[in-house]
């Protein structure tokens, strides 16, 4: 078996567009917003990667059909340099080398397919929880990160300081060999919940710097029951501490 | 060292065989079921496979005589169409890709022997006693999924979340890759002992659906032995726990 | 880099040579057995085998200088049929798969070499003291059973339990494989420290088979030390445990 | 994507130029070191090493821009048998077979350029506080051995003890099949903090082998640092416990 797989289910003639990455990670972040905007923009699969690098796995989907974990590819036309590719997925590689391996395969097909510009979408995991998320950034050149200043993304000396761990990360750091211009984006977040505020802060800025219009009220009104939940938990943390109260809590966790 | 290795014992001769897989996993329900029902019809072993994805081992059989682990495939003859291969064995492969190896691998010796039809069983642990096992189930399309329903196959939403890891989903999820027909029959397990209830339970479903006649007093005696456990285990644990109680399961523990 | 490196120092030329593998493991039975063996006959070494799937680590000897860690290869002439190579080392390979290519690959040029005889060597650990410890086996057909049964081995019904792993079993399960006889020779022993007087069973036994003669000072004189320590232990253990005792034991653990 | 990836920005033209590895480690003396010394001589970076062997990461540098964690070569010409070629990095291998093929991949650039005598640093973690560290040294060789010890390196028997681990002692490994010298300098650290003293101790050691001089106004101002942080930390230890301490501890761990 070959370590990874790509079935083209379409060839897509793209115009010079642009690819955009969203993959499960830290708050998903990525994921929910790479996912929100490929959904809201109607963007067509058009290719599936399987990798002995994912999880052997497979889901099972509401009609009982199960669906081999994989990564996807999805496209929208808007005209030339303005066409999207979008990458989501269930997982990333599991092992250092099957992250590096898929980056660097899913960076060969998109210079097959006329990418020069990417876009890698994250969280930027804080530990504590985040009431007005920031979005920081990172970039292959000096003049990305002078564009990114300009549209609000936040360029922190020191912020990450463990860098970009994983496909965000690789597909700069090896996207520059490929002599692709690559940003990241990475909303701020507590890393304790999935977070679809911070999926949306970064969306506000990709939408804006893409010139594309979307509706956000998806993710709000799932931002909304993760605030419920938190609310509750911070309820529970708040109230005085009993015995009896203890022992119910056990039964939760 | 090739990474696995199969040694034909005898080529059989198979018309539209039909593959039945029974590797170990939670509650051994798979190799339980799979094992049980090669040993009903007297299916003859045909082909060894051994791999460095297993672990480093060899097992000493009652004779003194060692065995180095490994997974085994044996054919019993019924007639074009009713033919069936069955896959069993010590270990699964240890690693992700030595999951997806052989699997993919293991298909593409079926896809020589002429399969077309695969039945992966395997448990579905709830972490809890079950006293009357369900069945759940998996496919890899609508038509399967309504014929398993006919025979009381419960595809249920959400079930099981987590999908089904290791070659019981993969030999769905890669067989697709090979046009193969394939279904996942789990059977509700607690996942905390081996659990021939269980296997019976899948083995129901299975031979109403290849049109089989066989025993279960084997797998029933093994079922009386496992409940005298348990229900035992369960004894010491109703008991009012007192401090000197408690010391002697210490010793136990 | 080869997955594994070869270095001859000197080809020698067997006639029928058996082999004995003797590499670290429980309670060091193996190594320490073949090693003493080997010194005792004064056999020459030839070859150095090097491997990634060792540790990425160099030895400091005590004149300063360094030496990869490897596994080597000793030969003693004693006449058509007696020949022996012994295989020694450092360690066995960290992960499942460098255990089976390293175990085929010094199959592959045992193969090369002549031989058809294999003895491995290792420990059989109790999980208690052992004052007498019996030499249990494992072997590749009934008649090699039968054999060591009459100098003593005792194969035991459900010992190992869990079979053998690593390099001693992996040469007889792959040997088989490669038409070689093989046998396992286990030494009981508590697991806790090395055990140079199970060694000493071990050889009491080979020797007797290979109809050597060697002398058991220096592996006597080992067991000594290692008993002065244990007894030392059992000792402390025993003294009833006083909160000034226990404070003290603090700084020994 | 090849497992390991040099891209050269020069090619330089070496006499017979010696080698000096300095990667994280052990209170990351040996990176330390080289890079202290790279930078006094003002060596220029030649060669990038980027490996699927690294973690998939990439660093953010203080300007915004991405940075693929990477291993770098750097030069300075100082004359026939002179010339100095440094290594340094972020990372080693995250894996033995990634040491070992890292390894092996440099040492054989290392022989296209030239390289015949190898100098390793690291440190050599003691697990207390040190407050004047020796050189530890380990040789390909005696006469090796000699030479250094006439310039204060200490061989010190069953010193260290468990080998030396990584880079450092497998290019010493592997640099005697390319019949390189290789000479490994380890400086005393306790192994708790980053140690730039014991830096200084190896640098002293060679810049007095290699005939250079620099200055350690650097790594002394940055043990200064260190100084303050640990003596703080010695005092709040001595600092007899109350019931409040111990709270106000708990915030800061």
């Amino acid at each position: 078996m070959e370590n990874i797989l790509i079935r083209y289910l379409e060839r897509p003639k793209l115009e010079d567009p642009i690819f955009v990455e969203g993959l499960p990670g830290i708050g998903n972040v990525g994921k929910l917003a790479a996912e929100h905007m490929k959904d809201e923009l109607k963007a067509v699969k058009f290719a599936e990667i399987f990798s002995k690098y994912f999880p052997p796995q497979v889901l099972v989907q509401d009609d009982g059909q199960i669906k081999l974990v994989n990564n996807e590819m999805a496209y929208v036309k808007r005209g030339k340099g303005k066409d999207i590719i979008f990458l989501t997925g269930d997982y990333q590689g599991l092992t250092p080398e099957g992250q590096y391996e898929l980056s660097d395969f899913i960076l060969q097909e998109l210079k097959g397919l006329g990418v020069r510009r990417v876009f890698t979408l994250g969280g930027y995991g804080l530990g504590r929880m985040v009431t007005k998320p920031r979005v920081l950034g990172a970039a292959t050149d000096a003049a990305l990160v002078k564009d990114m200043e300009k549209v609000g993304v936040v360029f922190s000396r020191g912020e990450p300081g463990a860098g970009i761990v994983g496909a965000s990360g690789l597909m700069l750091g090896l996207g520059r060999l490929y002599d692709m211009e690559a940003v990241c984006l990475m909303g701020e977040t507590s890393g304790y919940f999935v977070d679809p505020k911070s999926a949306q802060a970064v969306l506000e800025v990709l939408t804006k710097v893409l010139d594309v219009e979307i509706s956000f009220t998806e993710l709000e009104s799932k931002a909304k029951q993760i605030d419920a939940i938190t609310s509750k938990l911070r309820d529970i943390e708040a109230t005085p501490e009993t015995p009896e109260k203890r022992e119910d809590l056990g039964y939760i966790g």
